[in-house]
């Protein structure tokens, strides 16, 4: 039964990335049926938007879902990018780990798996290849591509079965990958709510979507330009670590330390380059190669001692407070919105994020949970709406701790709003390989905190205001009510005929109607009192009446 | 601004499985201080388990963690297990997605990226190398390498920077890594609560743990005797996919379908091999390699209709009811211990798998939360406890579906419980590279509810007699209160003296006490009534009576 190491190590193996993920394919977030086609979408989409974004186009993208039996369908998906050149086709498609993203930039995707997993997803579920179109410009000129291939998971790349050339119109890239064993479904994880919601976080796109019952949404654009290409920047003093040092200069071509820091980090010049030879000590004209561990660590120290401009804003693009507002309208058709943008911070000493939030109140805001609305959250990271794992999440979390009392809602659960938060960087911190949750660190948590609290404010307004009118409106109609009553009766008492009330009551009302729509509510109500004790002695010294008649009046 | 396709692929890359984790370690679960050793723990412990368990060892573990400074630790960790031999040393904890796991064997570990995970940390924080002492046997003979090395992640490869020899004394393996940004702590999710777990699903194994104030802490074994030692099974035809088959056709060096068919799964025969021909019409004297994905469907689908037997159990070793009880009582002493053990079944219609769940009450059992107990859930895969991401993990989801009120109690979170559930299986479905959920497969979902539900009915037995003998113990306390006033009041109504009564509510206490304690006791309160009746008739025409002492007596 037991064995010797040398026994156990017979069948060691190393795997490649395509072989780990089909071997862990949940770990892309392939778990569930309509969970897995829900990432399909999520993936495919967010390569266009980037795509198209870095590109300067607006993006405009038709899905097409087929369904050719149960959990069954073929998935058409194209683009107006600007197209993958022919030699990189099978890498962004085949190769897992590769990509062009893996720089300091906002971009939806950051990890060279999505597009790739979806290939492999497809081949694992129906064996077929993949078709892939593409159309890109080359000095001028239009090219384009259609090639098959499938993903030979054993060496990590792609294995061209078919290559066709055409005459495309214009750039950009269809896709054609056959899914088994996923399913297309309305539910609020399913793939119809996530192209819903991209299109709250991105309402400059346009998204045509055939459904499988042959039904054509088109999602219009709600603004019509390009957002703002965010700038690669450079990474922040603050938020590199003495690992990050050590990893620039063992992989730089620049010959000195000095030189190396300047080129490396943002906000970095030669008088900065003086402040960390005088706080060191370390002559920074050494070769980067030479870097030693507590180097790296003393610089580290140094960057934290330093006074440094935050960093550049120019590589963060918020989606802006207007256009989240307007995209909630668009969606939500809400009774209250309000939306802000907070200003740019840092999380990890160094990586900037900005956190946006926007909360709305009635109308299809919320969800439905067996005919009653209850709150629904929205979580994006760089535009994308987050699906799944939602308990882990920064943003669950900074909502749950809000203590929604203070602003006269129930509770985060039992309330008809749709709290949406987006985080933008150029780094989000995704806990999981499916970037679903984003890590709890605890600035990003402080910035979620303060911009919803801050939308949850205007919302208590709104709400006291509804509240102070709804009030007013029922004493209004209580005095409406009464005050013929109590006139008939006093005037019994006085065995005094009823007098003329109703002119003056009416002037009472219509001023406190007046003030329900506005100005000055607290004085106004303080001379309604005057004016209801001063006209009414007057009243009763009156003598004419028709009390049913106003009674009828009144109703 | 906008860029051209082959500007924007300018710089495509691909990384390394090293280098994408050094860039996304959170994916590793390494986040935050305190859960970042915590997952150091857990990696170096699964894996010391698994190679002595596979060794037929009775793994004991020594761990020393000394604290250099405010979040910077040294851990030593070191094991009885067989050891590495030396050429694999370097490729064990430097090399991701390698390891000698990747088989159809229920191990704690199955990802090859535990401890190369643990050692890039090292590295990132600190730029330390790590450094490892192994001792193995080959062939009779003790051999002993002592390395010091670092990860070259651009290569996903160790850099040897010092070998030395040296004389071991028995088989095993010592690891030595240097943390910063990392916390010992003493919460629910840090390194101690960690191991606290860890006994309980494990109680064969011994850990003597040094913690960073110089305590140590001595956990010993509640079993003498090593788990029998899982075989390997060949997965079942029910578990396979048409991809698996290509995938293993495209691999194997048989040269028939048959051939292939009967050596890569298991319950396959001849006789099934025929039926297989005859439900499909494939020809299996085929080659392997000509295996079209029709075929591989077909050959599926033939699958789903045949009768297999269940799959082997060999490969399934759960802990045991007797054993997680002992565990359990070991480390919580609760008042109540209930566990159950199921039967293997399958999900995704052919891979096996166990659930085993415990509850214990009272004592120590739940977690202490601003002085009052609330419940706790613990969630172990094939032994190892989960501690993180639990929002999304089956168990939880299954224990929440779960009606407590049904069980008598209030509901899972305000009861003084500990609720223990592992997954036993070859193959767990892990939600997250972090492995610390479990996918929430309606199969396991189905089982974690059944097993947890047997163990909450015998809770709830417990709690109705517990609650019985209280009630009982009541109307005791209220019967003897009580009768020697009616028994006053009766004799002054009837004009008459008090009688004598003591003896005989004494011996009617003393009786319905014996009940309490237990049999039959509907029966007994029957009987209980009958005597009261006729020995209060007795009672009041005796005439003797002493009411002042009697009602002292009774307080």
């Amino acid at each position: 039964m037991s064995q010797q190491a040398s026994e156990l190590f017979d069948n060691f193996q190393e795997l490649t990335p395509s072989e780990f993920f089909r071997k862990n394919k949940q770990m892309l977030g392939f778990t569930g049926k309509i969970r897995s086609l829900t990432i399909v979408f999520h993936e495919l989409i967010t390569n266009s938007f980037d795509a198209a974004e870095e590109a300067g186009i607006l993006p405009e993208i038709k899905i097409d879902l087929k369904r050719v039996d149960k959990d069954h369908y073929i998935l058409r998906h194209s683009d107006n990018g600007p197209g993958i050149p022919e030699d990189y086709i099978m890498k962004v498609y085949c190769t897992m780990f590769a990509g062009s993203k893996f720089r300091n930039i906002q971009s939806r995707g950051q990890q060279g798996l999505g597009c790739s997993g979806c290939v492999l997803l497809s081949q694992m579920t129906t064996g077929e290849p993949a078709r892939v179109k593409s159309a890109w410009e080359v000095d001028g000129e239009l090219k384009g591509a259609d090639l098959e291939f499938k993903m030979d998971v054993k060496k990590n790349k792609g294995m061209l079965l078919n290559r066709k050339s055409y005459d495309p119109k214009h750039t950009g890239v269809c896709i054609e990958l056959e899914f088994k064993d996923v399913s297309y479904s309305l539910a609020e994880q399913g793939a119809f709510e996530y192209i819903r919601r991209t299109m709250i976080g991105n309402p400059h796109a346009k998204i045509i979507f055939r459904d499988p019952t042959g039904h054509k949404y088109i999602f219009n654009r709600a603004a019509d330009m390009v957002p703002v290409l965010p700038k690669e920047v450079l990474p922040h003093p603050r938020g590199v670590t003495a690992d990050d040092l050590i990893f620039m200069a063992k992989h730089t071509d620049k010959r000195r330390f000095r030189s190396l820091l300047t080129s490396s980090l943002s906000r970095m010049s030669n008088k900065r380059i003086a402040e960390i030879e005088e706080l060191t000590g370390i002559d920074l004209n050494k070769r980067p190669k030479d870097m030693k561990w507590e180097e790296a660590e003393a610089i580290v120290d140094a960057f934290s001692k330093m006074d440094f401009m935050a960093p550049p804003t120019s590589g963060l693009i918020p989606i802006g407070d207007d256009q989240i507002e307007d995209g909630m309208k668009e969606i939500l058709k809400p009774e209250f919105i309000a939306a802000t943008t907070r200003k740019p911070v840092t999380y990890r000493g160094g990586v900037a994020f900005i956190i946006e939030a926007g909360i709305a109140y009635g109308g299809d805001a919320g969800r439905l949970v067996n005919d009653q609305r209850k709150s629904e959250i929205m979580r994006f990271a760089n535009r994308v709406p987050l699906s799944f794992d939602q308990g882990s999440c920064a943003i669950t979390e900074a909502l749950k701790s809000i203590d929604w009392k203070r602003y006269g809602l129930r509770d985060l659960e039992n309330t008809p709003i749709t709290v949406f938060v987006n985080m933008i960087s150029t780094q989000v911190p995704y806990l999981s390989t499916g970037k679903q949750s984003i890590a709890p660190e605890p600035e990003i948590i402080h910035e979620v905190r303060q911009a919803t609290m801050k939308v949850a404010r205007k919302l208590q307004k709104y709400l006291r205001a509804k509240k102070a009118a709804k009030e007013e409106a029922m004493r209004s109609k209580i005095f409406e009510d009464y005050v013929p009553v109590i006139i008939r009766e006093s005037a019994k008492l006085a065995e005094t005929d009823v007098p003329e009330f109703q002119e003056v009551l009416a002037k009472v009302t219509r001023r406190s109607l007046a003030e329900l729509l506005g100005e000055n509510p607290d004085k106004a109500e303080e001379e309604v009192e005057v004016e209801f004790a001063s006209d009414l002695d007057d009243a009763i010294e009156n003598d004419d009446n028709k009390p049913e008649e106003t009674l009828e009046n009144m109703e």
